[in-house]
């Protein structure tokens, strides 16, 4: 009956909120697939979306689309059903998989991150193409490895794109992208991230007779503090300053009478389009070979550049996503660069893409949620943004 | 036979190589005995001496005496068969505890630190009590804790020769002495040393959102490198400029993307008679504090002063000990305060004591060495010092 009776189907629109809900549910730990995949390739296919599973090294993706392949206008939705582990399950007063609902917030790893957004533009697009069908193709791009290594999860999706033939015009990756209220901010670029390790040898030794030996330590202690005290920028038009943080210094010596050989530390930074990975990794190589130079001891740096920096300039996209945010929730969002890093990263190589998604605050900590109602309005800017672009 | 028959005892004098090699082969890392006291007494008791093993706090000791209790001249020997640990075992050439003997040279954990410099002290007494029997008493305490707490050590035998109304006149310690050459110094005191353990409290946070957290490893770096680039003093009459090393941070944060709450520090400061321990101590946590009024930190400063800076001052005991280095070794010694701690900071408390042994040069290192030369040289001034003692 549902499938032959449009005024029925026009009267009962997806719940968002009770999709999430089963998205929860679904225990998606990263590697994991939990059943999140296989729950919205059923709903998805059901709606007359064609779903291929893009699976990469253990790792479960799913590529949904309806409309023709390599339409003109192909609109894109991108995110992640894995979820980051409970923590220290002792400290959540909810069940971290149970997807409670109480006095309107429901509860559950995933609940922001990101599992109500995929639910949203999931719901969203089931009940456009049905409703409303466009002169075009819908896309969602939906992996199980963003908050691992994300070697296996969009990059997979992209590669297998490629081979494919399959093409976005445009894509909205649907990450928590508000700091504390709903609707404040889209995303239209991100800060490059990388990380460095440093390991300093010099010559074990003896505390007594420090100059027989070659503290390795003396040695990190002024390149850390050296790295650290460096202003890196002070922000560009569309950047926040660039952040350096050390996050680890290990030595492992026991001894007070012992001078050791070696220690290690490791470095995290966030840049602007001030820098690229590889100006970055030269300044700290840099740092390392004077402080050498000074102490007398050898110091390897390994680098890894998780993502470079990189901008959507404001444009066509980014203006109807904020138009349709606006137009839901009342607040005009900020378009900004800041946070963390997420797939957009990877999809930027392939079409324009900017990023918006509920507020953030509880990501990744115990006790995760979110409002209903958010779940809700979500849903209905993600509606709006394929009505306004199919317009 | 060999106690009846004086001529062949006569003829055998005591090996102090093979002993060495023998306590070497005891794996007598600090705390453990490792057999090495065992074996000192089996050999003692033979040779007439009352053992006694004061055992404390896990520690293995030995006090051997030969000749009456509270004898008016008591000569003294004090030194240890614990070892530091073998640290990376893998850049050893020679097994650590193998005591091989390769072109002259004697391989192994203690070879100079100072399993020769008990073997020697013990072998000399041995023979001198069997061929030349004193009129006066002579004492070997030997403890197994020197390299670490050093509470159960020396201070265990100290307390229960208190307690025992044992009591030496004059006293030599047998710790590695002299820098490069064997005979060239004799030390008449020793720099204080001390100990501080910082631990240094921000705020955790996510590595993207620094100004949200308190990074406590930058103002670790900030302080380590601010007091390890001080110039303490410039050393007096006596003793030469202390030192400060950093021998270790460690922070066991193995996240990339998190700012961890707290990092640790050890630093050792070996100090001369410009400083009490109360004075570098008010000086650290001074330091502290300014670092932790810059970034926001807090940090709880803990400290041990293993000896206050002390000195012997140059008289008969040390005139006899040189005297005895020169004919044994044709070099005139130096009297010095230079070096790490020992177990005289104890003992200065109890009588007058000088410490005379090998070339250091090797201590706590990979293949730690001594030539067998060395051993028997050693050996020789030892004996000279009982014999000159008692003649
Ligand atoms: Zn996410
Ligand atoms: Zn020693």
């Amino acid at each position: 009956m549902r499938k032959t009776d449009p005024e029925h189907r026009m009267s009962t629109p997806t719940d968002p909120v009770k999709l999430t809900a089963d998205l929860i549910r679904c225990p998606s730990v990263t590697p994991e697939e939990g059943g999140a995949l296989v729950l919205l390739q059923g709903l998805l296919e059901e709606a007359g979306f064609t779903c291929t599973r893009v699976d990469r090294g253990g790792i479960a993706n799913l590529y949904a689309r309806w409309g023709d392949k390599g339409h003109e206008r192909t609109f894109g939705f991108n995110g992640h059903t894995d979820v980051v582990p409970v923590g220290d399950e002792a400290a959540w007063t909810m069940p971290p998989f149970g997807a409670e609902e109480h006095d309107g917030v429901l509860y559950g790893r995933g609940a922001t991150d990101m599992k109500s957004a995929v639910a949203a533009f999931a719901a969203a697009a089931i009940d456009f193409v049905r409703d409303t069908p466009p002169d075009g193709a819908i896309v969602l791009a939906i992996t199980g490895d963003e908050e691992g290594d994300a070697q296996d999860g969009t990059l997979a999706l992209l590669d297998w794109m490629y081979e494919s033939g399959e093409q976005l015009t445009d894509c909205l990756v649907g990450e928590p992208t508000c700091p504390e209220t709903m609707g404040e901010m889209i995303k239209i670029g991100r800060r490059g991230s990388m990380s460095a390790w440093f390991t300093v040898t010099g010559k074990q030794g003896h505390s007594a007779y420090p100059h027989r030996a070659t503290n390795p330590l003396h040695a990190m202690a002024r390149l850390m503090d050296g790295i650290a005290s460096r202003e890196l920028d002070k922000g560009t038009e569309h950047f926040d300053p660039s952040t350096l943080a050390v996050v680890n210094i290990d030595t492992g010596n026991p001894a007070t009478n012992v001078i050791p050989a070696q220690t290690r530390a490791t470095v995290n930074i966030r840049f602007n389009d001030c820098h690229t990975g590889n100006t970055l990794s030269d300044w700290l190589r840099a740092e390392a070979a004077h402080v050498d130079e000074g102490y007398g001891t050898t110091t390897e740096v390994k680098i890894k550049i998780s993502g470079e920096a990189f901008l959507t300039p404001p444009g066509p996209l980014s203006d109807l996503v904020a138009a349709a945010v606006e137009a839901e929730t009342g607040v005009t969002p900020e378009l900004s660069t800041t946070g963390g890093t997420s797939d957009a990263r990877f999809v930027k190589d392939h079409c324009p893409v900017v990023e918006f998604g509920l507020v953030g605050r509880t990501m990744h900590q115990v006790d995760e949620c979110v409002p209903v109602e958010q779940i809700r309005q979500l849903k209905a800017v993600y509606a709006r943004i394929l009505a306004e672009y199919f317009a």
